[in-house]
């Protein structure tokens, strides 16, 4: 938890909900340009028959009334103004005329109430006016602000450190790579994610292909963070170092190694306390493949940040709906998340061994094919999320 | 324009396409374990007439291989490894086994290209991998990593100047108000609005209702800002005042004063340059009501400040269809906005003055009316753009 600043709340998560300080606006407001007057006086008038009320006075914006309205009396009021003393409605100026010199006619009659804000009408005093659990939107600090609230009390930004292995990885301003080589593109991305997803990311750095070295930056790590993330190296010998220095971390350990999901199969998902019996943190062993662990860290990651983070109400995600343009197998018992374009109306998936990249960025989202389905077939209309 | 290094790139929009400075991955690479091969050594094989092959080596991860493929021979290798000069095609591990050891049999044949990505397959040299105009996602920070681009040439951010006016307008600091004074939410509102849109607002106070006071804070802020926006104080003299200290501003001037939107109808538009016949900067005037404020600003100025940002491909908004719950009354030749609530399929509609703010914190999204309808009926399907 932490309290800040209005100025930086956007999308952060209020810790409990934020009640009125003060009713809102706190003063009966006139909605319209006007005459504040008793609404009784305006009964029965009509454009054949006017109404004649004597100006007694106007209301400036922003200052208490000076004079109130007596039966038969009416004030000029400004669309916010201050209601006066006596005054329940205000007729609006364009059923109104003058009639002579201070006095007016009305040609419509008007409701109590009519024209008029009540004092606690968007708030009244201790009622919840922004909910915990949702990230603040921008209307939301608009509330805040109208009723003088200028800090609030968030969930602070879950610290996600993000570890990269594997031999082959070496950092993106590496300017030329010997054959084999790769350059650490899961970081980047997975840190964007986690930042969308309301965490604060930490690099943790490369681990090289070595269980001691795994073992003790997870372990340093898992006092200081919220999360771990560790894009495994690709190779079968990594993964199951990866799955070893997890399994050694901490309690309860491993709570499972192989989604029946594509591509993210080899994901491996684990809670790991650093002290046996306090509540641990969660551990997500991702693919190898750059494009493998972004799928799988958008589907469970990111929920896992936010929950973490205490957003119990996801922001709602984009989406269309589309016309698939081709075939789509997939295995029963298996997730499959099918990269696609969209143009009007047609969703085209593109393929490509996981390893690739450019699919992801050549996306507008993608489809998501459950498990009890054996596929999709061309024509079928499709729910995509879009990557925004 | 401006230099930014990648790990603060997301969501800002490059200024022009981002090539592949080298190919990528950059070597032919396994996408499985198994063996490097030959393919022409593996036609014809099967689970009853194993090929054999003799294992001259193996490739280690990162490292360029030292060894060749010849006719009859095997590399054993890691997915992601390089593959070794003579070699076309990887076996998977799962259709071999060691038959002695030194030598396997294959009892799957593969293809040439099989188990590998091409050197160029990911993106050749040259090649666009970002395009601009576009807000950069967590996947293409990914790409870009990869690329080994480690900092980008993005846009600016559109420098968004907004003021309040209106003598009842005080700070949300203002701890206790004076009947007939209301905080400032909208600023606070629009500031997140506009920083949604990728533009950096800067907060340039509240003026008060003084025609002279307006004039000389628009001019100064004309040449400092790439858009400014006035949310007005809301009675019909200090709507009067924006007009008049806009159209004093600079040219071309205001293109138009009233919209055929609901809420909204008082917002001008205005362009404005603070050198003669130079380009102006858009200069919005919005209604004094907060909650028609950003329904307007949503709906116009947001995408303007995404223009002038560069962003020529709006991110995609979370939107849903839903069944209205009741009525909805439009005039036509009208624009409507409204605001709904949704739950299980079922829009409903939030009805209240335009100057409660808590229509707005309770909504999670809102409908429009188009101009040609006179109105929805209950049970219509609209869609409803959800706020985020």
């Amino acid at each position: 938890m932490e309290t800040i600043p209005l100025a930086d709340a956007l999308r952060r998560v209020p810790a409990s909900p934020v009640t009125a300080p003060h009713p809102l606006p706190g003063f009966a407001r006139s909605t319209v340009d006007g005459y504040a007057v008793r609404a009784a006086d305006t009964y029965g008038v009509s454009e054949g028959l006017p109404g004649y009320l004597t100006v007694t006075g106007a209301v400036l914006m922003g200052t208490e009334p000076d004079t109130t309205v007596a039966p038969g009396t009416a004030v000029a009021m400004p669309t916010g103004g201050a209601l006066p003393v006596g005054a329940d409605a205000v007729v609006m100026i364009e059923y109104t005329a003058e009639a002579m010199p201070g006095t007016i006619e009305v040609v419509r009659p008007v409701a109590p109430g009519e024209g008029v804000v009540r004092a606690d009408e968007d708030a009244a005093i201790g009622q919840e006016i922004i909910p915990d659990g949702r990230v603040l939107r921008p209307q939301d600090l608009g509330m805040l602000a109208a009723a003088g609230v200028t800090s609030v009390r968030v969930h602070a930004r879950p610290v996600v450190t993000i570890f990269s292995t594997g031999d082959e990885v070496v950092p993106p301003d590496t300017e030329t790579l010997r054959p084999g080589q790769v350059r650490d593109a899961t970081a980047a991305a997975l840190a964007a994610l986690v930042t969308d997803a309301g965490g604060a990311p930490v690099y943790g750095g490369i681990i090289p292909d070595d269980q001691g070295a795994l073992d003790k930056v997870l372990r340093e790590a898992l006092g200081t963070s919220d999360m771990l993330v560790i894009s495994a190296g690709s190779s079968v010998g990594v993964r199951d170092e990866t799955a070893s220095a997890v399994a050694k971390l901490g309690e309860p350990g491993i709570w499972c190694h192989g989604l029946a999901i594509k591509p993210g199969k080899p994901t491996l998902l684990a809670e790991c306390a650093s002290v046996p019996g306090e509540p641990g943190v969660p551990v997500i062993g991702l693919p190898g493949n750059p494009r493998s662990a972004l799928v799988v860290f958008r589907l469970i990651g990111m929920p896992l940040v936010r929950l973490v983070g205490g957003c119990t109400v996801p922001p709602p995600e984009a989406s269309t709906r589309a016309r698939l343009a081709r075939d789509l197998a997939s295995a029963t018992g298996r997730l499959d998340v099918v990269q696609v374009t969209v143009r009007a109306g047609v969703a085209t998936p593109l393929f490509g061994v996981s390893a690739l990249l450019s699919v992801l960025t050549a996306a507008d989202g993608y489809v998501v094919i459950p498990e009890e389905a054996t596929g999709l077939d061309a024509g079928t209309e499709v729910d995509v999320t879009l990557y925004r």
